[in-house]
């Protein structure tokens, strides 16, 4: 968006004053939708629906990797509970995913002071022939730092990348941090390099190398890319910092198989008088391999399955059709969220209003918004009725997560109750994503807090006008 | 001891008795001396010596387990680190040590819910054949569930122990909970098991698994023995919960090496006018092999040396000789202890004081002893001395670490600052024990409040006396 040029600017200033007069002056929501939303409030702090399904989902399917046994299983997991949970209309919409398989990472410090430490592949990642890379390093802090480095400098060497990730409560900080993990293998390969090892992107303390995706770029050959914990980050900067020569192996059997097939897994609540429109609350349901994907992302899919629950068994049927679609592979570069797009062209006007939960466990502390800006004084009205769990107002540049991407791009505004990531980036793509780590109340918090605009959102009086101006762009 | 019978509880209180009456009077610290206590102390909280220690020893050696090459390199670092400070009489004294190695551990659920969980074998535990042991599993809590189980319900099965351990200040939870980590497997194995699974003994949410030493039985057949995390643990127990057949897989390449040679290091600042009798400062120099073992043992190390060196940096010398000694091979059954009494045989009389530094990089919360009775009012001294730390007064049950149990055994009076285990079981053992869980403030305090006790210890201007009860026994 920086590097926008103003005239473009100026015109979704003109689109939005435009449509801003076209658009409907909104109404108020009636009193039985208000009180319907503070019984489901009440419920939702009360229900243990969530926490049961994270339970269910990490202990009896775990990891489940796109394209794994345990994608399968979570499917068929997940077609099972909606069923159960009485969800109409609950089908699959198939996708293709990569298919990666991480094999094991060894990482060790060769010289000056001798250590292994742990690793682990970065998703995506190639493997490395026999014995693995073993070879003088560089330690940069981030991609500008690498590229203000003096021409041959990482030739023939492997990268260490140094910068550590901000803790925020927003995830800002891992927008800001996370392009060395998705481009510096590229980056670092462009100039020569045989290997990358990053920091991970990570707030933790704890032990825990972290993994996720990268994107390699056509134009430089592939290289292995590890990452490590940010203590050994730190030892191995101190390492560095002994002005001796660190020479470093990486070993590492990650290897790409075909494209597998997978499935987004749908299931509604149908609506009444506006059965049409669809308010669409996504999660994945695919998860990293090491860890059994708790917060990452079970804990979405049982906010949004319990919030349908909570919904279903108001005494008022919603107006809006509520889908909870839980998508195949996020972690992959999102095939699913493309694949079910792709599969309701025909309806995508009919996609009104998106929510997502993809950023852990809760609690929920703010409500942000991607609406028109006409209709602002909607999200006004759904943020007193959530009062009574004391949110923070957030502004209207709500991004919703990776796989409402799509839907966002083609003008679905988005309601996001923001969830606190302060501690999600210790535990986020790491072995330690597990169960312990979901605070149940949180989560019954969060349930409450998307029921409430969800349900509101379902029963919003005027009609959900489309967003004109373009969603900003994910890093 | 509880046990024990009446008789023998009397003649200790006789014992005491007689030998209060022969004890000297205690006598007052000179205000010298306590003047130099309070600069030790001023000195101590701003030094950064411990620190550096434990650094250096976690990032140039890291991991050191007894026998290892890094158990080696531990030896001579500590030589090096040792003249470096300037000590005094710097030297080895040799020890035999086990020498086990790790391997690679698996463990699976097979079923109802398959699922790997990253485990660790326990120390000293044999390894599996081939493809490693399938069986059906049984969940007891600890020892007196597995003895009250009925005949023949272990059989052929894999036991897992799911008891998990309470979290105190003081380590009398870690006390009450590992039994099951010694002597579950063979007291498994007595019952006709074929392998062994517990729930580490831990504080932590974090998915770690801890190792530990076992102890084979001589009379049951040698199985194999693994901890899993908390996290873990609980998952499992909640497979067994659903009530289906459990079946676990685990594997191990453990195995057990000839015994290696390594060495105790000792170093001194010479005593004056006492300076044949020795107050020992005792910590180890070996760690478990998954972590670097900052606070398990490093931080002892640092703690130990920071104290030696502060002292050494006094205007005043100290009467008595501080003897710093960190011991081979505590976690294996404290040969280089042993080996260091068997060596000191004729002066094991001199040594009239002992302290020693194993339970983590602190804060110290409260002063402890393990004196003769009517040297109670000495330890009331010292403690006084350390008022600004603001210590609590703990009791005269102190038993030390493991490396002072022989020493103990021969009634070395003993004063143990308690270092503060809230969290140092969340960390112990585990491949988490690094640098970053050292609180360099914690650390100086630390040493601020070893410094002053040991000074005082050194300076007493009375004869230390011999402690008549024996120690209690260590769980």
């Amino acid at each position: 968006m920086r590097k926008q040029s103003l005239p473009i600017f100026t015109s979704f200033i003109l689109a939005f004053i435009t449509s801003a007069f076209a658009a409907d002056k909104p109404v108020s929501f009636s009193r039985p939708d208000l009180a319907a939303a503070a019984t489901l409030r009440e419920r939702a702090l009360a229900d243990g629906t969530a926490y049961q399904l994270v339970t269910s989902l990490t202990m009896e399917v775990g990891p489940r990797p796109a394209g794994s046994a345990g994608d399968k299983a979570a499917v068929a997991w997940a077609l099972r509970e909606m069923n159960k949970l009485g969800f109409a209309n609950v089908r699959t919409v198939d996708a293709v995913v990569p298919h990666w398989v991480r094999g094991e990472a060894e990482f060790e410090v060769l010289a000056p002071f001798p250590q292994p430490m742990p690793a682990l592949a970065l998703g995506g990642s190639i493997g490395t022939a026999g014995e693995g890379i073993d070879a003088e390093a560089v330690m940069v802090k981030d991609l500008e730092a690498l590229a203000a480095l003096p021409a041959g400098a990482v030739k023939d060497r492997i990268v260490f990348f140094s910068n550590r990730m901000e803790r925020t409560r927003d995830g800002t900080g891992y927008g800001k941090a996370v392009a060395v993990r998705a481009n510096g293998p590229s980056a670092a390969s462009a100039l020569g390099a045989i290997g990358v090892v990053i920091r991970s992107i990570s707030t933790s303390d704890q032990r825990f190398p972290h993994t996720g995706g990268l994107r390699y770029a056509a134009n430089s050959p592939k290289i292995p890319a590890l990452a490590i914990s940010n203590p050994d980050a730190d030892a191995l900067a101190r390492q560095f910092e002994s002005g001796k020569p660190v020479r470093l192996r990486l070993k590492s059997s990650s290897r790409d198989l075909p494209p597998a097939k997978s499935a987004n897994v749908v299931g509604e609540i149908p609506g009444t008088d506006l059965a049409q429109e669809i308010v669409i609350l996504g999660a994945h349901l695919d998860s990293w391999d090491p860890g059994v994907g708790a917060l990452d992302n079970a804990a979405g899919v049982g906010i949004m399955m319990g919030v349908a629950k909570l919904i279903a068994g108001l005494d008022v049927k919603p107006r809006r059709t509520i889908r909870v679609v839980l998508f195949a592979n996020e972690e992959f570069g999102t095939s699913g969220s493309l694949a079910y797009v792709a599969a309701h062209e025909a309806e995508m006007a009919r996609h009104v209003l998106g929510f997502e939960a993809d950023f852990g466990a809760g609690p929920v502390w703010r409500l942000s918004s991607r609406v028109h800006p006409a209709q602002l004084p909607v999200v006004d009205q759904i943020y007193r009725a959530l009062a009574p769990l004391k949110l923070a107002r957030g502004g209207n540049e709500a991004r919703g997560g990776a796989d409402l991407d799509a839907l966002g791009k083609l003008g679905m505004p988005i309601l996001e109750p923001n969830l606190d990531g302060t501690k999600y980036f210790d535990i986020h793509h790491t072995a330690n994503d597990t169960l312990a780590q979901v605070d149940p109340e949180a989560l019954r918090q969060s349930v409450a807090a998307y029921g409430v605009a969800v349900w509101l959102g379902a029963q919003y009086p005027g009609s959900w006008e489309r967003v004109v101006a373009p969603k900003p762009p994910r890093r």
